[in-house]
């Protein structure tokens, strides 16, 4: 397969990727459905009379609209028609879009010249808890190495609901904040600029399919049908504020400070060929949570970490989806099981991704290990946690059809300082 | 002040309280904005062209969605002039609609032919643990009387993210999930129907305003220009789920199944006679969570329990608003201290409000003290948890100017069976 728009071998979007993304431009600065390719977007806003399917003729207007959320919520055999229908008009034997070039003048923006937005209406956001490696380290940092994973932590896919106002888009900085904190235990807290900022190298699964009705369950093998696709999230942490104030109801104004995405959402049918074993479960999950298929996949993902006072980035961690216990699927059929009706667009954040060596860790937390080793940066600068003026990259990227890289682009931030009370 | 629409002493909605919902009826089956009073709704989309005072007469098109969001993310001083406009209307000295016998054909709607919907796009709820006596009682039960409240309650206001998609309006039915249990402590987790649900008597509490920007906060303060109003809610919990899933990221499938609200929104406007002293804080709280004006209301609630085997009711619990130790102004600023961005229909949930007499527990965990001291319902049976065909009402009144009723309407679910896995 190879497309007629020109690009280099290492893109994150050749024509076997091809994720749906948000953007405006100064061609349009109405917000237009947009997919990647190479350098640059094809505005499905533009072409949306070209998606002339069987499932698709009658739901072109999907493409016009300023979210994804409507072409979500249609089914899984119409995301595949789409794809289809766009590799074709991109697939250097087509003409149709290939040589109308007025069309292709108006189809075509350039990366560089768009803006990225978050790409869904995120009407609920759940953050899960499901990289074993990263439950024992904290368990072990804040617990006992004996009792590292809580009981209930290899039976349920644990998540949280998190905050759906404060998802931005990768590129939107992100505010130290201020938060009680509880420096000496057992003595009064204390109220002050968060002392230890964290990132946390996460994915996010955006859920697709109609909406279901409230007492609705999800198995995870139903699950199939409703995970649309990824992105990198970085899942912005006060580690200090999180400690004195997630008894007993969970982490709360420590995460709502902002969860960063990258704008480009990865089909699940674009990662078909990165497809690996699950990892192993023991106990075997209840019924709810089973499915025999192949749902963990080999995507290699990276933390970059660059000091204001450096023109270079350091890259701290190096590590991969693959290391997730629990399956997308599985923390769908959790999230569901109690009969929480979905919505198209809701996201699913995967828990930090932690691997099982130091350097694959996700989180500064782990990577300096509570402060107590230091990471060392390329210009000499030392971090136990993120500095102001520190920015934080993720990227990601599998190996898809023929080869191809499946890049999922960056989510990045940098942490601005405190803003003082007036 | 005295309306031309005639209504009883004892309705819940007198001119004196006005609260907003959203509805549709047989003559509109869009939904429509309007306000209570007595056994009627007046349409405020069919009189938006009333709205004439110098702060709305441009903005007459937010009575015309079918969402009281556009409203809610005016500022206080045009609610109060829509609230003033209102009760003018509805004035007997005042002729505009009263002499309008066309106008007054289409604008008022019987509230028995209408069907309540939830009132706004909620984009983020946020669920609080603020009554003193809810949280000793629960703290009692799973740990110590010595240990009943956290170190962290007094400090802040703790609450976490709940889920929006499954916020349902009075009325609706709501399904006993299923879920893992554990019921031997150390044993395997159990998998099936939940067999401790319960119901928790709340308030939850609009946000109005602007939206604000990530990284901005809104100190207790500032939040007086931020509370719109108030609906009686019953956050339905799966006590058995709740306990094995809840640590260490706080409960989540046990409280996503549903939270039932009622359909009217009571402005803080019409609460004003009602207020009364702030429960007394100790220790005095941070700067950011101070506020010296009374936010704290005299607000009396109940629950009725009707088996479906009675024709009776039972009140089963009368508890007051005034038990909550952390006030609306004051769980604002702690949702935004570390710069979460709000939005206008935001909701507040108060947390079980639980007085300090075993009769005013907000929930059947604390009323039948985990199951030790099982009710008596008034046709003779027992009850120690919701069971299956039960309808839980809440209802909820305070006196407003002249003495009169300000009243909530009723927050009401039936619990439905458990659905069979197939």
């Amino acid at each position: 397969m190879k497309s007629y728009i020109p690009y280099n071998a290492d893109t994150d979007f050749p024509i076997q990727n091809l994720p749906y993304g948000v953007f405006t431009s100064p061609k349009n600065t109405d917000k237009h459905i947009g997919v990647a390719i190479g350098e640059w977007i094809l505005d499905l806003n533009v072409v949306s009379h070209l998606f002339n399917g069987p499932l698709l003729k009658d739901k072109q207007n999907v493409f016009k609209e300023e979210k994804l959320n409507s072409f979500m919520g249609l089914t899984k055999p119409h995301w595949i028609e789409a794809r289809n229908t766009i590799q074709s008009l991109l697939d250097e034997s087509n003409t149709t879009l290939q040589s109308d070039s007025a069309l292709r003048e108006k189809a075509f923006v350039k990366q560089s010249d768009a803006q990225m937005h978050v790409p869904a209406e995120i009407g609920d956001y759940t953050d899960f808890y499901s990289s074993i490696h990263h439950a024992t380290n904290v368990g072990i940092m804040f617990r006992s190495k004996e009792n590292a994973l809580m009981p209930n932590w290899k039976y349920i896919p644990v998540g949280y609901h998190g905050r759906s106002s404060s998802i931005v888009i990768s590129g939107t900085p992100i505010r130290r904040p201020f938060g009680q904190t509880l420096p000496v235990e057992g003595a009064d807290p204390f109220f002050g600029p968060c002392r230890l900022m964290d990132f946390e190298l996460e994915m996010g699964c955006f859920v697709g399919g109609p909406p279901t009705a409230l007492g609705e369950r999800v198995t995870a093998q139903q699950a199939n049908d409703r995970i649309f696709g990824f992105v990198l999230m970085n899942d912005w942490s006060a580690r200090d504020i999180q400690k004195w104030e997630y008894v007993p109801l969970g982490p709360f104004t420590a995460k709502n400070l902002g969860t960063s995405i990258s704008p480009w959402v990865v089909p699940v049918e674009a990662l078909q060929a990165a497809l690996i074993d699950n990892y192993p479960q023991d106990p075997k999950p209840f019924p709810y949570l089973k499915h025999e298929d192949k749902f963990n996949f080999d995507i290699k993902l990276e933390v970059d970490l660059k000091s204001e006072k450096s023109p270079v980035s350091t890259t701290i961690c190096r590590s991969n989806y693959k290391f997730l216990y629990w399956t997308a699927k599985q923390q769908l059929a959790q999230q569901t099981i109690t009969g929480c009706n979905i919505r198209p667009g809701d996201l699913l954040g995967s828990g930090t991704i932690s691997g099982d060596t130091v350097d694959s860790y996700g989180s500064m937390l782990e990577l300096a290990w509570k402060g107590t080793k230091p990471i060392r940066l390329l210009n000499g600068e030392e971090r136990k946690f993120i500095q102001d003026g520190d920015t934080v990259t993720l990227r990601g990227h599998a190996v898809g059809q023929d080869g191809a890289r499946i890049g999922f682009g960056k989510c990045e931030g940098t942490l601005l300082p405190a803003t003082p009370f007036e």
